[in-house]
């Protein structure tokens, strides 16, 4: 042995040390090792790192902000209110441009109503009664419109009538339109302009075409093809592109999303991160159930006569929601992902080895004789001078 | 050896090498081997694999879309305002039903604003003064209500006024209303419809009940045991779960959190992904500092007289914002993630290994022993024929 | 061999298998190999553990809650509205306090509009028009205010006039104010309530400082160094934060975004994790071409007249949208993703090996001798006894 104490020892930690290994002359082990070694080097190179992008690290956080704009004008002529102009103003609930908004398709309004006694709507099952003990003074009508009074207003003694309540008079009755009062709005065109970034690579873009004419997007409309980065559709296309009919969701209304989804490899140039638009309904698992089918609300628009007297309008509304989802993700080379991914194909290289092994020791002729080669078996009551053989056998000194 | 260049180096290829072993037949440090080994095991079935879900591909980016409709209505009489009905299409801000709503649970009115010149209110602090260069003219009012007009309006000589403003008329005086003039909002019901979609493995479900009953929604009530999948829930309840007492914290408001959360295994069936409602108070760092506490804001709503002056209500409300809050996250079996987790838990077993070896080589009696079993010395001015042993040494030809 | 049948392999299970290692007494190769390894072992503990955390799971779905409010008064006084004096309930769009919000800095108002026949503006492409022809009744002009009456209204004969539509006239026609009328809108300030919670680690936390002091928040202002914990801002310096000038911007609009980032290592102190805010332009692509710049909207105010008449007054607004953004990630000591990148450490270190190994074994002087140390041959015809030797020889027994 080299040296002494701490010499020896400080000298030998820059010693290599290299596994010993057994060469088995055995072709058909060897050339199955090797295609082992293909396949999985295959399954790395092919699978993990081209198809599945390995070697990238993932942002799935978009940052969104969206601004919408919606265009189209149209007159409706109804018994109660008359004739109405319906402009964007009017139509679009809220009107600020948001990424969720509603469309109004439809709409019964009741003019006029004032603080008073009335009788609640029929179509309410807590307001029904036939005897005035039926209606207990003060108490709220569940799901119903007012407070009632304590009395029962029924046509004759036999039928069966609804309680007198404390409400704004009269009671809403109108029957819902079986046509959408404004499904013309079909036609109306929306404007959404996208604005994305994903902070941890500090990467930022939009959606619109950067362009020169001011007459572009004045005029342009959506199309996969021709006109990709053009974000003006037609309300109707919509709603078709999502699998439905714009005239029969208008009549109790719905729920569309617009789908932005942003897929960016940004190892790429900055003009192939595009968004790419999809739609579907999403108030679609109740389309066959009536149950929560169509989407509508109710508001109130205040007045007061010159007397300081406050009344009102209440409309309901129905019509189409949308909502715009943005989602995404990006991906840029990094250093980490690369190696785990590496390291875990240099593992599984190990378990083809492992399994090489299995047939070599076990499963072929020669196992016994490579399993013999390969584990040398020592005896700890031998002295140091045996020379290592399969059966441990001693040389006599002579 | 076998053959010559190019052949020889090419039938070398598909040799099979495999490392050589050397056999301790030490049991102590093979029992505690196989413990290690077991343990490892254990470990990644169990720990990795079972409890982790280490086999599947996760997606935490959830896109949902949220529709509400409240019901219930209310009856109040207050002084300024006198009697008043309130249904949802009053209360709730915006009427919408979007995720992120307002109940008005107590509110301030001012009726009956007009443009003209009074007296700033004695609450707000740049508004006092004493003498009329106190009021600079033109110069807006530090978190009040007007311009300044350079009067300084005071009831006597000695006393503290406040300045003269040009504001809507009379400003708000009002003292917030001890009880919440709205509190039986506790009795309000909210239907929440979640629809939500999991876009990297098409995905999507909705929290509602599929039924043919038409009556169903209309009558049940959340009840996290009987009824799970019907998601209307009554206000007095979802701020009682949240830890908190509706009354008092309709008085000056607050905000809560309704948490949709939805934890999917999609390896498994379609009916076992389901939402789980939690609800918590949103400004809650704050309760008991009344430094930011509560919630309230104005609106206005304008009208004009008969002689066209406009004139306007002013109204401040208190009430309770709800936030719906959806998050969850979905996962899939997906080959990159469970061989990656595979690859760990061989590289583990290695360092296992690589302890092992550390207390037979070191640690016990024999190590010196197994040291030299295990490094074989090679020296590199020996001729080939040297038979391998601990201190190399020559067996002369005889 | 030891035993027979079971009991020889069971006891045989427990024996210890360790490599067989050669000792190449090479002192380069062996220091090369030191190097690699401590390289290697200063990437895993440097870069991976202290610099990218990698011994943290992460989660980057952060739930957020934020609460709004504005501070300001203004006065305007224009030649169609006379004077009006604007306060959070009139600027504010929407009032409710939320995360998206817009802030009127400039309007066009067009008073007391009642429907009727009137001309198209001329500002509209498709109303312009030559001929009664050019004018189909009944169709709604694109991207026009009304629907079209069959007649073409012009000065003289020769000129080109614009078609008459049934509408709410007159029809909008103010040019837009050069000056932002509500320019002032620069000294109103905002305080930002957020409320974040990590739902992986049931971690949550505000922005707001927690003191008894009730006067702070009344009297702060946000400060980087100072009063980093003081939510509120000037409009004016947010948008100078984003680069850009407040005045220009209020002419025609815009869009800012105030990014607020929780970036948390939950191993820390409650107190280390804090929001860092940022704020930048978003409509910011379009900021040099004139198509897609500004950010405005309409809304209509409703009023009948004694008669019951509706009349309306239509608002073209013009503002800053401000987008608040919140997002973030947080760290916490997870055991699996430490494992994962220790295991991808310890592969790499056998790629280290296997370099040392191709320099000691192809590329140094001794390189021959090494290999045949290193590769032990086996042939299949020979006897159990043989001793191993590079050309595997047998020694004859005298």
């Amino acid at each position: 042995m080299a040296g002494t104490g701490w010499r020896g020892y400080f000298l030998s930690v820059f010693d290599y040390k290299t596994e010993k290994y057994v060469i088995a002359k055995n072709k058909k082990v060897g050339v199955l090792y090797r295609f082992v070694q293909l396949a999985i080097l295959a399954y790395i190179v092919w699978w993990v790192f081209l198809t599945k992008k390995g070697y990238q690290e993932v942002e799935e956080s978009i940052q969104s902000s969206v601004i919408t704009k919606l265009k189209g004008v149209i007159l409706t002529n109804t018994t109660e209110t008359g004739v109405h102009i319906w402009g964007p103003e009017d139509y679009v609930i809220p009107p600020q441009g948001e990424k969720v908004f509603f469309i109004i398709t439809n709409f019964i309004e009741t003019p006029k109503q004032v603080l008073g006694y009335c009788a609640e709507s029929s179509r309410v099952p807590d307001g029904r009664c036939t005897e005035n003990v039926d209606c207990a003074e003060g108490e709220m009508v569940v799901a119903g419109h007012g407070i009632k009074s304590g009395r029962c207003l029924k046509k004759d003694r036999n039928s069966t009538g609804t309680c007198e309540i404390y409400s704004w008079c009269p009671v809403e009755r109108g029957r819902q339109p079986r046509e959408p009062v404004l499904g013309r709005a079909e036609n109306f065109t929306i404007y959404i302009k996208n604005f994305i970034q994903f902070p941890k690579f500090g990467f930022s873009k939009s959606n619109v075409l950067k362009t020169n004419d001011d007459q572009y997007l004045k005029k342009c409309s959506y199309d996969k093809i021709q006109h990709p980065y053009c974000p003006i559709f037609r309300l109707g296309d919509i709603v078709r592109w999502a699998g439905h009919n714009f005239q029969e969701m208008a009549v109790k209304g719905g729920s569309i999303g617009i789908m932005i989804e942003w897929n960016c490899d940004l190892d790429r140039d900055y003009s192939q991160c595009n968004p790419h638009y999809s739609f579907a309904r999403l108030d679609v698992n109740s389309a066959s159930s009536s149950v929560s089918s169509g989407y509508n609300f109710r508001f109130a628009k205040y007045f007061k006569n010159p007397a300081g007297q406050t009344y009102r309008t209440l409309v309901k509304v129905y019509g189409i929601r949308f909502d715009i989802l943005v989602y995404g993700k990006a991906g840029k080379f990094n250093i980490i992902p690369t190696i785990i991914n590496i390291g875990s194909g240099l593992a599984l290289m190990g378990a083809g080895a492992f399994f090489c092994d299995l047939i070599l020791l076990y499963l072929i002729k020669q196992s016994t004789f490579y399993r013999e080669k390969k584990f040398e078996l020592t005896k700890k009551d031998k002295s140091k001078k045996d020379i290592d053989g399969a059966d441990g056998q001693k040389n006599p000194v002579k």
